[in-house]
């Protein structure tokens, strides 16, 4: 992964925000910056260097992963470490004015760091200089991403074999994430959704005891990581014969989920990719069934910018990697979701995993 | 679980701290006061009532799952909506006094509560009101508590059969995640840590693609989650025969960990806990390598309250569960960490699960 890249950049930007250094406390912005994993860490970037503060459980870890930063161990909490460090350079007269994440670092925590800095520093609210670099993928995490989507792709495959009335959601859950782990997944990028029969209209419905029903939709919905990077993938199936009402509500996602897919493209808005999923089920009457946003990037996090929602005017760009997922639900019913990661290509976007969305009756 | 009661009692408190509500956003808080599990919530709790604010994705499952609260479905995020409620209901002269939990609330988020209360409330840094509940677990809790560690201790003899030369780790962890899943487990309580040879120093040595080696300790630390509950535990095995030295040093952290369980008892502080391990591993010249602290509270959250680390004057009581987990790494040779969790009684405590630690070679 190209740390040094990232991190020059982002040092040449801090004196166009008028920024003496940037104290990045989101642990994905500091893994993406230079590559430490652990679950403690503060990295201070400045012009004329950048230092990684973390603790002792970490000393061996963090010589073998960081790239581009000095490592300081420390008994404290890694930013207040990094604040008391600061304070011990600042000689000048002018206090340095320092960049938080205001997103990530919590109230009690900034609140400390002024203290420890009063005079020697002005904490200032960083715009998300991290986050947008990180919308845009480069070259080798298009790769990664496109390895994990593939292994998730392929756990479907076990759950089509797994799925079958009787059978408790955590088993067939159980089976698929024993898979990504056999193949090298880290873990899953979530808590595996597989939520059957009148579950399927909980959104997030975590696999339970429950067991399948002999009839109804059975919504799976579940990602990897794979060398840093997440998967997120879901598909719909249905378990017996479909009334004609369900197979048209299920007809009805995926036309929606196509028509929001064939939207994006560079310089389009993340609203008007949403509206057009939206536009679809409007048309079909099931939009206040539609409960949710449209999609979300995705990288070394599971969600992370843009958002595909009504008022997003992010404009999409090539490079960037976003789930299109339009779901409807309707309480104590049913529910149905279709997913895909897409990334956006320079006249459209290429779905990373084509593979075929046709109802599957089991 | 009696969510009445804690929230209840949370309600009489207020007054106490002359607050006249308080906003709860750390999650595992919210799900410990009112049953909610999904991932956006902000839960008011007054003293004539409590209200969940959570968005459309969670409109089913907040009906299913909360209690004790009413539930308003709102598209922003949750503290905000809450924010703008009460900026609605405040029609009276004098401004509300809101809590606010200064630890898990973003920087940037107080910020914008403050802005949208101006004049209608004063935010205020609570102190750690759940938190401090949370510490000591009723039956309920330890009755769960129980049933994730017995489960968490089972996948250890799934270890014991799987670590040979060559495997890798990775297998070796995914054949214990996959039992506990079949068991009932909704995941894992952390990324499970399985370190062999020259890895087992790395004192968070999440399982790799790396094979076990002939010879050499392999760390295995790992935990469930299960009925909402955490296990966490640590074995250290030797693969291969152990030199003199390395059985020595395994019979050391054995004997810290002994000697820190003997320590516990109510009334003694977790520093003093802390100090009966280290005492021991000083003694014979290790203390330096034991670089993180004994352990630390687990119920709802695999790390809570209290720390058992130098300086930490909190006193233990009885129901208080804990881990106690000493550990000796050497860069670049090896480690060695045992943990077991155990239960604060009236007059000294309980190990959850008092199997064997004598040194296991493979």
């Amino acid at each position: 992964m190209d740390h040094a890249g990232r991190l020059g950049r982002l040092r040449a930007g801090l004196d166009e925000n008028n920024l003496d250094a940037l104290l990045l406390t989101h642990l994905p912005n500091i893994r993406y910056l230079c590559g430490f994993t652990g679950s403690a860490a503060a990295l201070m970037v400045a012009e004329h260097g950048c230092i990684i503060f973390t603790d002792g459980r970490y000393r061996t870890q963090a010589k073998e992963e960081v790239e581009g930063a000095r490592i300081i161990i420390d008994r404290k909490s890694p930013a207040v470490a990094a604040a008391e460090w600061l304070a011990k350079q600042q000689s000048g007269s002018r206090p340095a004015s320092l960049g938080i994440e205001p997103e990530s670092i919590a109230a009690s925590m900034r609140d400390r760091l002024a203290a420890i800095l009063k005079r020697k520093a002005r904490l200032r609210s960083a715009p998300p200089l991290v986050e947008r670099a990180r919308m845009v993928k480069d070259g080798d995490e298009i790769a990664r991403i496109r390895r994990a989507v593939e292994l998730g792709a392929s756990l479907f495959r076990i759950a089509r074999r797994k799925i079958r009335p009787g059978v408790s959601e955590v088993a067939v859950a159980a089976a698929m994430e024993y898979e990504a782990r056999c193949s090298g997944a880290e873990g899953m990028s979530f808590p595996t959704i597989l939520a059957s029969g009148p579950r399927s209209a909980i959104v997030h419905g975590r696999a339970s005891s429950a067991r399948i029903p002999r009839r109804g939709f059975v919504v799976c919905d579940f990602g990897v990581i794979l060398a840093d990077y997440c998967s997120d993938r879901t598909r719909t199936v249905h378990v017996g014969r479909p009334s004609r009402e369900t197979r048209q509500v299920y007809e009805a996602v995926q036309e929606a989920q196509q028509a929001a897919i064939a939207a994006v493209r560079p310089g389009v808005t993340a609203a008007e990719v949403d509206g057009a999923a939206r536009r679809v089920l409007r048309k079909l009457k099931l939009a206040r069934y539609f409960t949710h946003s449209t999609g979300h990037g995705l990288g070394l996090e599971i969600h992370e910018a843009p958002r595909l929602a009504m008022g997003q005017s992010q404009k999409l760009e090539p490079g960037m990697v976003i789930t299109i997922e339009p779901g409807v639900y309707v309480p104590g019913r049913w529910g149905v979701r279709i997913e895909d990661v897409v990334v956006v290509t320079s006249s459209g976007c290429e779905v990373l995993t084509p593979t075929e969305k046709e109802l599957v009756v089991i």
